[in-house]
């Protein structure tokens, strides 16, 4: 592409709508425009880069033998009143209505949708497995549309949607998703590490989000800095403590009427708050359930949530079902003769010898209760993973990070198949439903990842694979003709090899053009000047040092970057 | 791909949901499903021939200098009201609200979109000319949605937008998206013809539509069997008929009390109706226009509301406005002496001698009426062109179709840069509205299009440029090692040379292979059978006969055919 027939938008000034880089970056090397909050339109630069992450996506998912379709964005509410999501999706829903008074939404996500493809296509075992996915415009009306198309209301995704006759080849559908989003972010350079999420009440190890590390994240990711461990906030867990082995003593109802917190118990009684048990009480679903951990600890909700098989948010027990639970006032709840329907025990106080805990009655606490001589429960995790605690596989070091979700795959089981009536018959003449998973990548959202982590203080460092053009030839004074001559033959030596050229014969200072070639993110620059009497070019990397040479060698320049990138010219 | 691995859906009986060829062989061959009326799912095989045609469509206007966008569907209320729009656009727009109750639509079309895109990214005269395009879904809510994706709800749409500084420029931009449109319909297999069309009110020969003859077309098209004119039904004019000299002789009042219309008229007096003319009043914006044919023609309501610049559709004057403006009763008004703030005189009837009109007196008519002597007005044309008549341009016979509109290309002038403030600053250094075309293809439509004109009673026979696949390689029996082993080499041959292949390795009757093969409209069909044995195989074209060649001419053939069709092999 000339650039002088190219409408250029680069903005030398950040946008003051802008608070994330990539998000700035977009804007100023003139890759998008907001249309409205949330709503962006692609320019030229955006939409070629848009496009190569798309074919990526495409290109692994095809490998993986899943077959491309296209649904619609408006979808009739039937098919989400059958779901029972219709009045579910709650405002994040668009929704609209046809001159007929007909309802429809604007599809936030497609399992309906593809539920009934598969319920009206495939009838028998023998058509199975199947994979089904399309790339596709996506709409939520997000409550705060924010960082530019990273958290928009109109967005492209990727959504794909596999079909098996048992869970076996649900898993190994999963599996190969899972190695085809690793192939995906690798190659659009991006460092996104899959890490295991929590998936509702239906538990097990079923979804993982592929996340990026990135302040502006939404979701709290648990790493170890030693080995590839990673899980979202909700559902990492830790290596226990060691405990010191102690005699098991007498329990003693002790005094404490001005203390109730375990900071205040701590300190009255001198005593570590790791030698102290604190007690929740919620009320979940009606049912009242007491959970205990250790006194430093906070409760993780979403485990509770979880184990009791919660329909919906969990929320606190009020002060009245405390006291009838408990028989006490608030603070003094404990262990011993605690009236609930469902006792969860967090691992590490099983593991706890004579600790504190309340005795359920006000003004008291009692020293020495010991798990299962004293009381018992449900054993399990329900405890929040913190900073500097051990990796539940190697022992290593956990640290915690802000990421943003650029990916998930889930395993649904029959979630959908069985509310919607999808069927097939097995091969033992049954009618079975769909075993079902599904799996989402952020493709807008990948995109403006890859600037978060590829920017300097110049703009945007695009990786080989997904720049928007690959090298820039800069003649640095159009009105010489000589160089006007060489970057012409240069540009179109390139063109001729497949390689995605701008010639930026702009009638504009060399200074300008190099700002908007680093800005735009090209990862090679070839720069004709005064050195074309002695042969010479120079050739910039975008994120390395200038080297001078042979105007000749400029083509191998290139091509030794592609193979570099392992990626092949057309 | 392997067929074994694919998910088809071919039907073998015709849905009874389908009217026409191309949408019932779309959902016989597994292209398409109905979502909701007139939204419609791509299945793969459809997506494949819908992506092969976007690249065409994207290949020509690359090579035309556009520039590709991308804009949001969804488009903020403000923007429509800035173009006067929002309200006149009816019920056809798709309206919603957001969870802040702010108005949007789903974009029915984008000149408000890319006018704004312009009046924020162009400054200078230096940036002109630019022409912007997307390929991108579309929203019209149809009053009757018919025919599969030929008349749709959401469907896909090429639209370009170009922008200049002055009217050659636009005139540049206009043929060149005309040479492209031929480009495009021309490799898509498309006989596609370039019809003159209305343009409204701007007149001038500022449009034209790109039309496929269609028994189920919405418009008349008006074809000469000799030259290439054609136009729309609306813009349609004809030669005139020669008409013999004659004396001009005195008017004469005749009693006609019996004889209102014009055939009545005609058998009274004996006369033919070409001896006649007939009148008839409009009330346009509330001003009376009189208009004046010959006996036998129709009006063109189209040309009448051209020539009164009519704000909107025009209506028939009322009883009373007929006996204000005539002085007599329905049937009996005449050129001479009628009242009417607008004559408007077909150019037939200025040529005519002697002729018999009414006489503006209830029961009488006047004959011998010679405009200019007796009345005179706006002369110009107003009739309708009829089948049989002479073609204005060569004198051959007209003909007149039925068609479908796939493309349009429109000057728009300043219509949306003035309403909406979007200006540049020119070489004078003042501030100027810049001026529009726009350029849509259907690109679902032309599709279909290709359907209507390529399919026999078997099937789709898609042209090779648009085919989902390019050849089909049939082992018949896939029991038989040898004939697997063949036709799996054959399969990877084609694969390796760049062509779209199947194998149709699925344990069926080669029988329902062939079926599957010819209804889906796959060009070339390689049979793998017993004649193996003697190293041939059997190639058909698919609207050729079956030919027995070599195994080792199988490539040859296949490269031949991508001769014929001068397309590359990549």
């Amino acid at each position: 592409m000339k650039m002088s027939n190219m409408l250029i938008s680069t903005l030398r000034e950040v946008p003051a709508e802008a608070e994330i880089d990539s998000h700035k970056l977009m804007l100023r090397a003139g890759m998008i425009r907001k249309m409205a909050a949330g709503v962006y339109n692609y320019l030229p630069l955006g939409l070629k880069v848009l496009k190569k992450v798309e074919d990526i996506v495409r290109e692994e998912m095809n490998a993986a033998s899943a077959q491309e379709f296209l649904a619609s964005a408006i979808i009739p509410a039937e098919l989400w009143q059958e779901s029972g999501r219709w009045d579910a999706y709650g405002a994040e829903m668009f929704r609209l209505k046809d001159r007929g008074e007909r309802d429809f939404c604007l599809g936030p996500t497609h399992e309906e949708v593809f539920t009934d493809i598969a319920r009206n296509e495939i009838k028998s075992y023998k058509q199975l497995p199947v994979n089904l996915y399309q790339i596709q415009t996506k709409y939520r009306d997000e409550r705060r549309p924010r960082f530019g198309v990273m958290r928009s209301r109109e967005f492209i995704m990727k959504d794909a949607y596999s079909f098996d006759k048992n869970q076996e080849g649900l898993d190994l559908a999963y599996d190969k998703m899972h190695d085809a989003y690793v192939e995906i972010f690798n190659r659009c350079g991006l460092d996104a590490k899959c890490v295991a999420a929590d998936s509702g009440a239906i538990g097990g190890s079923n979804s993982a989000e592929f996340m990026v590390k990135s302040e502006v994240g939404e979701d709290d990711v648990v790493f170890c800095i030693q080995c590839d461990y990673a899980a979202n906030i909700e559902k990492a867990t830790s290596k226990l403590e060691e405990v010191e082995k102690e005699e098991r003593m007498e329990i003693e109802k002790i005094a404490t009427p001005n203390s109730r917190g375990i900071d205040e118990i701590s300190e009255f009684l001198n005593i570590s708050p790791k030698k102290t048990v604190k007690t929740l009480l919620y009320n979940i679903d009606g049912k009242i359930v007491a959970v205990f951990v250790r006194g430093d600890r906070e409760v993780n909700e979403v485990k509770v949530a979880n184990a009791s098989n919660a329909s919906g948010d969990i929320e606190m027990a009020s002060h009245e079902e405390y006291i009838h639970a408990a028989g006490c006032d608030i603070g003094f709840a404990g262990p011993i003769g605690i009236k609930a329907d469902l006792t969860l025990v967090d691992e590490e106080v099983k593991n706890m010898y004579n600790f504190v805990a309340g005795a359920n009655e006000t003004g008291y606490h009692i020293k020495n209760v010991n798990y299962g001589r004293d009381f018992e429960g449900t054993i399990g995790d329900f405890r929040k993973v913190i900073e500097g605690e051990k990796c539940p596989v190697c022992g290593g070091k956990i640290t915690i990070a802000r990421g943003t979700e650029v990916g998930h795959i889930f395993k649904l089981g029959t979630k959908y198949s069985e509310a919607m009536n999808a069927n097939f018959i097995d091969e033992d003449g049954k009618e079975k439903p769909f075993i079902m998973g599904c799996y989402g990548i952020g493709v807008t959202r990948t995109m403006a990842s890859i600037i978060e982590q590829h920017h300097d203080e110049n703009g945007i460092v695009w990786p080989l694979s997904v720049a928007p053009y690959h090298v820039s030839v800069i003649p640095v004074n159009v009105k010489d003709e000589e160089q006007t001559k060489v970057a012409n033959e240069l540009y179109e030596e390139l063109i001729s090899m497949g390689i995605e050229a701008l010639l930026d014969d702009r009638n504009e200072r060399a200074g300008v053009k190099f700002k908007d070639s680093e800005l735009m993110g090209i990862p090679m620059r070839v720069t004709v000047g005064k050195k074309i009497g002695d042969g010479e070019v120079e050739f910039k990397l975008r994120d390395g040092e200038m080297e001078v040479i042979k105007i000749g060698d400029v083509s191998n320049m290139v091509k030794d970057q592609f193979e570099k990138s392992n990626l092949k010219l057309r």
